[in-house]
């Protein structure tokens, strides 16, 4: 809990190359504005990514006749990082050079009821390596893996503490994987996995408080306090799917009533559009990802039934963000997640204005409500991204002769 | 909202000197085993806080043998702290001691509609100028003055931003009272000032994540998030009553319907023992105070309509608690206020069943909900503590050889 220089040394890391990594090439002058960290913080910082290989120079600034500014770009080859998004129904792997551009991808699907721990950890462990291959990666370069489990995660133990689809409970699953992979190992949840990316390539970067909204077949939020993730006491923060928006409304599964998931998830959609209009044809009774999407096409297309679903789901989305607007007080909130994609922005005009309606003025006038801006998947992102923190803050400079401690599993060797 | 090496040095000094006000004399040894922090970062800021007249050097520690371990304390003569509690109807102010001890207390009545910002600034100087008096302090020795107003406050800039009782715009409080008052002066509202009492005297010390529900005529929640206080982007955070629990429930005097403070506010309370039983003696249609003092009393009693009624009012406060749970996953949630302080602990023994009810399972076995510790007005001692906060953030040790930048407003000299 206690924050210690140590700490404030791998944020500022953070800040630095997530700046880099942003504005390739860029000058430390240029970044030491942009960060508001001092020059000479910068350099020392600049000067030990370099040393890393996380970065290269690589020319210089125009500059208006004074001493001319070296540039540094972040080093694409450098590293690459792996992200794991395990999912009901598939694992998702995808391989990152320092850029952060997928340079492989490998997909399995999952059968339901295919729950094996050591079979399932196996088919994981073949996807990273089929993604190392295939992108002909010296092993010796990945500087990590980063694995988002559904449920809830005990990430310093790297254990799924329990996972509803499979019914596990206190899965070593980092242990396991380690058997197969020699690489550092980092766990989390989806949820988080998704924040973490929105803070460093999304629409929370640079924001100090910032929410992260998954709308799927579950939703929850992923909140980014004072720059941080904030995690609570089990690292189980973000349940916001499961507060009451109607007292004794909806059963849900959890088995309370009332719960926001109950109207705003994906079959919370379904059934609203079911009470509609009982025989829409945008109806698949049991297909929910076909019901959001043919919803999606409906909605551009102007059809009245798709509208007024989404104006109905908007007022209870509306109603569950305005109380994150008036409890948090965010600067951002991002709208995430396959339903938000499918309805997108005709959602969101609906969602602004119920939330106009309900948070108070304050807040409300600085919160500004997107959805997710980033076009690949932003689990496998933010899965990637752990990786990436996780190297950072196990990087040592060159003026530090004491062995290198390891923050993951294992060792890039 | 970057996070510096000074912040984290403040933050430190903050966390040495709350465990020598409550363990006073301690050794250096025991403040580092109780900080976490080194022995060498401890025995720096305890010569910083003894440089600067706050502790006092006294005995020696029982040691088996080996070389006596010298005990610092708290000088309670080394400073005095103002807090001020203003609200609706009246002005509260205490000066303490630095063993926060108060010395002298002044209370003044406010009359409804007396909204005159100079007039009521006017009354708060006097306030103050009389415990200072009273108290027999040296002016130079009081480091501060913190004020605790209802509403919406800029805490930067000093100005009450909107106090809903006074109709009060964008005054610009601390300006007007620098003119009477030539101390550093700290602003904020009741919600974060219980809340910081709470993290340095109460049930909050210690704990990486605690909420502060404040049970009043309104309701709220200071978030201390990562043991810092959450404010949000405008200082606003924490409008957890103004939450929906019941979408289109209750009308609010927000204008929206359904949200907490409809439920569990002391009018709420009111209504809902009015619905119960509209002809109970113990109902005061005018008198919110004697309603809930005599629904105490009787609930003491074992009188079975009271009884409902915190049934009741538990079944909103349990759901309503049982979000703040599953959203923000806290170590203690600290009931505080004076409808708290009335009900008390038979409130809180439905209140914990009501949760239990409803929160998630993990995050629920690892919350504390316990009523308010703090024996005298939590909002004037959290009050005078910002002023504390504000010295410390401002002192710099006699190494540093620049003028002391103040973190308030004039000097206390």
């Amino acid at each position: 809990m206690k924050r210690t220089s140590r700490d404030i040394r791998t944020e500022n890391r953070y800040d630095v190359l997530r700046h880099i990594i942003a504005e390739s090439p860029v000058s430390r002058q240029q970044l030491a504005a942009a960060t508001g960290l001092s020059l000479a913080t910068v350099a020392t910082l600049v000067g030990e990514l370099l040393d890393f290989g996380m970065l290269v120079e690589g020319g210089y600034e125009d500059s208006d006749g004074g001493r001319p500014r070296g540039l540094v770009a972040v080093n694409a080859a450098g590293g690459a990082l792996i992200g794991v998004d395990v999912a009901e129904t598939y694992i998702h792997v995808e391989l990152f050079d320092l850029a952060l551009t997928v340079l492989a991808r490998a997909d399995e699907e999952l059968r339901p009821g295919e729950r094996d721990a050591a079979r399932l950890v196996g088919r994981i462990a073949a996807a990273v390596a089929d993604v190392v291959e295939r992108s002909a990666v010296a092993a010796d370069r990945v500087l990590g893996v980063g694995v988002s489990m559904p449920g809830q995660v005990d990430r310093e133990g790297g254990v799924s503490v329990y996972a509803a689809n499979w019914n596990w409970h206190d899965v070593p699953l980092l242990d396991l994987l380690a058997e197969h992979l020699p690489y550092p190992l980092h766990l989390d949840n989806p949820l988080r996995a998704s924040t973490v990316a929105e803070q460093w390539f999304g629409a929370a970067r640079g924001r100090g408080d910032a929410i992260v909204v998954n709308l799927g077949t579950g939703v929850g939020a992923g909140l980014a306090l004072g720059g941080a993730l904030h995690r609570g006491v089990t690292n189980s923060a973000g349940e916001w799917g499961h507060t009451t928006l109607v007292l004794d409304g909806r059963l849900c599964h959890c088995g309370n009533h009332g719960c926001v998931e109950t109207y705003v998830g994906a079959p919370a959609i379904m059934r609203t559009l079911g009470e509609l209009s009982p025989d829409s044809p945008l109806l698949h009774p049991d297909d929910q990802t076909a019901t959001i999407e043919a919803l999606g096409r409906a909605l551009a297309d102007g059809d009245p039934v798709a509208a007024q679903v989404v104006r109905e789901t908007a007022r209870y989305l509306g109603a569950a963000l305005a109380d994150l607007v008036n409890l948090l007080n965010p600067e951002v909130i991002v709208v995430s997640s396959w339903v938000a994609t499918a309805l997108g922005e005709p959602l969101l005009v609906e969602v602004r204005e119920a939330v106009a309606r309900r948070a108070l003025r304050r807040p409300f006038a600085s919160v500004e409500i997107v959805l997710c801006p980033i076009p690949t998947n932003p689990v496998s992102l933010g899965a990637a991204t752990f990786a990436l923190e996780g190297s950072l803050a196990a990087m040592k400079s060159k003026h530090h002769r004491t062995p290198a401690a390891n923050g993951g599993r294992g060792s890039p060797s």
